[in-house]
């Protein structure tokens, strides 16, 4: 199995196609076993306390799972999340950046199902745990006159 | 049963607690029954091709819950997220507001449970679905020594 | 929208492909607005204490959105549970029949999505919900030839 | 940290309190990181086409992590299952055991999370993945009176 994005392609697919949320992530790591995403953690993304808002959450582990699947199918694919159970478990600490590992446990045809592990930086206890279903859209062959 | 807020006290309870997202929502209608919340859906909530993004649906969901539960227990509880499980079904039609209806299913002592159906309006079919899972922290008595 | 297949259909379905499961439910209403289904509970879904196992309502749930889908599609369709998630809220009552009130919230091409609540027979307040996704195979158009 | 209760006393456990069930279930590891538990197939967990039904892979992932958080708590704690999320990802494998493999993610006062994946015996890839929440009540210190 290869992977058809790097960091770097799957940094500008989100820049070029997702320029609202481009600037909340860094892909720090991708392999076959998984993609580490990094989503520096900014006001924006805070609620009363310091803690991190669950939509931000959620944003991370849903963006960290949809670029690992990219890196597998590439750019063509246009996967859409249909399905996400989250569990919050622990207050991210303030101040910390917010880390997700993710990983593919089924890619098929239709249908990817993958989890992720949200932490923050340094401390070993996940602050949250999510999994997630996307479905592929059936492979259309590029043609010329398309393009 | 009787509620402790109306959709006035919810408002100026999101405006003061958490004003970040109070421009977010609308409460517009409260009862024993349920609550319904508005989104009106802006720019910041919109991803490529003009449809609602999953966090701004997720927040929603979370927002229309956690108002209901506070309009039956009042603004001193801090119920905290523990669980979402959120089905996208339907792209969100475009230009067109999100309304949740949000319901709850169990009000116990350490935890609520609930369910949400969000609607593009107009739209009887559903665009989402999700169910939440609230830990409720113990009642502290208010003491004169901590007003 | 019309049912392709009534109370009747569905149980001589279930006793015919089934066999196992069909004597531990019984289809009580079936409409394109929901089903209801009927689980006369016996020693084989109890636990200590009297109460009805997780497993024996997590297959109630599935087996009434699973026959909604069928009530729909008629007997052709081989619909696979991907995903489900579910509450456990209260403890059923000792010595009750469990029901499901199961609705479909949408029937696609290759996915449906419903939600199932589950009550002990004369109590409003539900004991579970669940939500559940099934994957619907491609269409196959029948030929003489594999028949 | 410490384990209150290895496999011999766990199995112990379940013969003793639920034994109706003991008998699908053997644990084959135990430790901080995590329980090892194996389903013995038999027909009594199968459906049409020779796969295990849908609810015998919930009870393995249920039975798994509560196992493993008796493993930690020991022998006294009644959790309750409280939500599960569950998604089917592969058809079993016909004539193989299932293997759950548990692990706890957080294991609070009153509530523990964690989750499960769930394979035929010698297959890397796993069938399914459950994630489970547990309710824990509080403790009650043993009185000789109620003894």
């Amino acid at each position: 199995m290869t992977l058809k994005m790097d960091a770097n392609a799957l940094m500008a697919f989100l820049r070029a196609d997702f320029g609202q949320v481009a600037q909340d992530f860094v892909v720090e790591r991708v392999a076959v076993e998984g993609l580490r995403l990094r989503m520096p953690v900014a006001d924006r993304h805070l609620r009363p306390g310091g803690t991190v808002s669950g939509p931000s959450m959620f944003a991370l582990a849903d963006v960290a799972l949809y670029l690992a699947i990219l890196s597998r199918l590439g750019p063509v694919a246009l996967a859409v999340t249909t399905n996400c159970a989250i569990d919050f478990m622990r207050k991210p600490a303030a101040g910390l950046d917010l880390l997700a590992e993710a990983r593919i446990l089924k890619l098929g045809r239709s249908l990817a199902v993958g989890d992720v592990m949200l932490f923050s930086e340094g401390n070993p206890e996940p602050v949250a745990r999510a999994s997630l279903t996307y479905a592929i859209p059936p492979a259309v062959p590029a043609s010329p006159a398309t393009k």
